[in-house]
């Protein structure tokens, strides 16, 4: 696949009432000023929240283009990776923004992959109950997914995201040359959320992934775009639907639930987040063809997309009641009682109770398989 | 004074839209399951968030009030005192609900003062990104200030309530019988906040507060009735109007700049928060009429108003630029710039920028003056 023309900058709105915001997608926006303009009052004091892999990288050309918009720019990089994605990390940002004199109207920039973004997100809604923040996602990850939609939060060794706040951010900067550096495995986990907005919501997306894989992954900037532009727009309209996950938002949740047992019986930070979530779709497909919601040829698709953009299909081996155990701390559940998000055929899903029974099943059909 | 009836049961209105809620006041109200019902499905959990010296005394009884509403009951009995409003306190919370299987329908009720309630207040707003939570104030303190209007959070060293979040209760249950194991100084530090209201908004309950004050200390029912129910009906007003704290409801924190700094400084816990509070609000009407703002007499009548409730009048002795330091860090500063609620005229008040001079001249006067 071939594109003739470079990718135009492109605004996505996520339509919230008094909290909507925008997401810009483009080249270059890092460097360029008027990207972070129109927000905020400049005797306001800034805050780059970022961590030691990225900071280096990017941080000195963001603080650069903020300068213009605010009295000061400070940096704290923390540690990288989900293992540290914890409380203490996020009292580390508290500890800055106060011996800084931080304010109510101070501003917490968000610079980095998904982990960045929760824990400055998180801190952001605490801090003296709220300031603002702008979520500057580096990785695809975040960029098609933990960056809009204001979920934030940090994780409890019983269970993944399981302190946080729902904290909007003011906008959303995706500069797609920050994907220039990021590694291939993380590139590849990033796909997997692409994956799942596709399924649960955009079957023509879909058909497009089974076509460009390749694109993908050899870093063609156009079909990179034509993915971040595509996710983004899905996102935003199913949380302007149900910023809080009372009801249809829950469908960004395929995956997830044995997505989340993966990550936490492996120990945070052993498997990518997108990595368990490509390997949970796969096994939630199949809990969703055993119970009558799929079919086969579905599911075959699914596996063989997720395959392709070398995602790992085989899940870890631990015992079956260890994943139900994760699985019930799951925030879907409800008095003990598991709740999955099945498809619908592709590009539908709706989330529903499932017996433990239905879902030992599908996993043990998985880990004899190995 | 004396009073002829025994005091009614009344319900004030907190008007927040979707989130609106009842403050239930009157006697006996503890026991009464019907006081907890209507407002979750009886297959949720509760978990009843206390402190070492409530719980053995009311614990009990308030359980079996919500054994009919809930599928299981549980308890966790904290530390008791303003030390331990931290966020190593707010994990034990955590703790206790992902070991129990909590899920994001369970419900938190927090049977206390003012630390229980804004901890176990925090804990339900990040646990699984905000679950329902009731507060059962039995202090006077968080009977008339802090169990209405949905502020919760924790202290950091460098600043009182520091991190935190707006999240309000589904229902306030103020049982007045609870006063009668409260020890006299936690009593008179809760007179505080009523003295507060009355300055800064009904001059009527300032009148009636110099009139029935050895009412009050010893604790004529009806008295006390009087004011828990005059304090919520004024505190719910002021949040409907402004529930995030963007204009009006600022005007609450009169007393509080000098009196955060006042428990700041002297450790957390050593000056209960109501006597700081009281103190402080003797400073900040000195700082009022100073700016030409309250009258000298009006200054004499709050400070005789606050000496007859056997409150401190002295503030603590330390370095005036320690006071101005922790100032600085108040929630309501801009830009490093201070921002304190001055009366104008009794029954009146407004949040205005102030001089650290003029801060510097009132303090040094009192401490100067000891």
């Amino acid at each position: 696949m071939t594109f003739s023309t470079s990718p135009a900058e492109r605004t996505v709105p996520v339509g919230l009432g008094a909290r909507a915001y925008d997401i810009l997608i483009g080249s270059g926006l890092l460097d360029r000023s008027a990207t972070f303009g129109g927000l905020f009052a400049n005797d306001t004091s800034a805050l780059i929240v970022t961590n030691e892999k990225v900071g280096p990288l990017y941080a000195e050309r963001l603080a650069a283009a903020l300068r213009p918009h605010h009295a000061s720019v400070q940096r704290l990089d923390l540690p990288d990776g989900e293992a540290h994605k914890t409380m203490a990390t996020v009292e580390r940002v508290f500890d800055v923004l106060l011996r800084g004199h931080a304010d109510r109207r101070s501003v917490l920039y968000a610079l980095g992959g998904g982990v960045v973004g929760d824990m400055a997100g998180f801190a952001a809604a605490c801090f003296m109950r709220g300031i603002p923040f702008v979520q500057v996602p580096t990785t695809l990850l975040a960029q098609v997914d933990s960056s809009v939609g204001g979920k934030t939060g940090v994780n409890h060794p019983l269970g993944k995201n399981m302190i946080g706040a729902f904290h909007q951010p003011r906008r959303v900067v995706i500069d797609l040359d920050t994907l220039d550096t990021l590694p291939q495995r993380e590139l590849v986990a990033g796909l997997a959320e692409v994956v799942k907005v596709a399924a649960v919501a955009d079957a023509a997306l879909f058909d497009w992934l089974e076509a460009h894989g390749d694109a993908l992954l050899r870093r063609d900037r156009d079909a990179l775009h034509h993915v971040v532009s595509a996710s983004c727009r899905i996102k935003a309209a199913v949380v302007g639907e149900d910023e809080h996950e009372s009801g249809r938002r829950a469908i960004l949740n395929f995956g997830h639930t044995i997505g989340h047992a993966i990550e936490a019986g492996t120990g945070f930070g052993t498997w990518l987040h997108g990595e368990a979530v490509g390997c949970g779709m796969v096994l939630e497909a199949a809990l969703s063809v055993r119970l009558g919601r799929l079919r086969d040829e579905e599911l075959e698709r699914i596996t063989r997309v997720v395959g392709a953009l070398r995602l790992p299909l085989r899940a870890p081996s631990m015992p079956v009641d260890r994943y139900l155990e994760f699985m019930r701390h799951d925030k879907k559940s409800q008095a003990g009682h598991l709740r999955v998000v099945l498809l619908e055929g592709l590009g539908h899903a709706a989330l529903h109770p499932v017996n433990d029974d239905d879902v030992a099943a599908v996993l043990r059909a998985e880990l004899t398989q190995a």
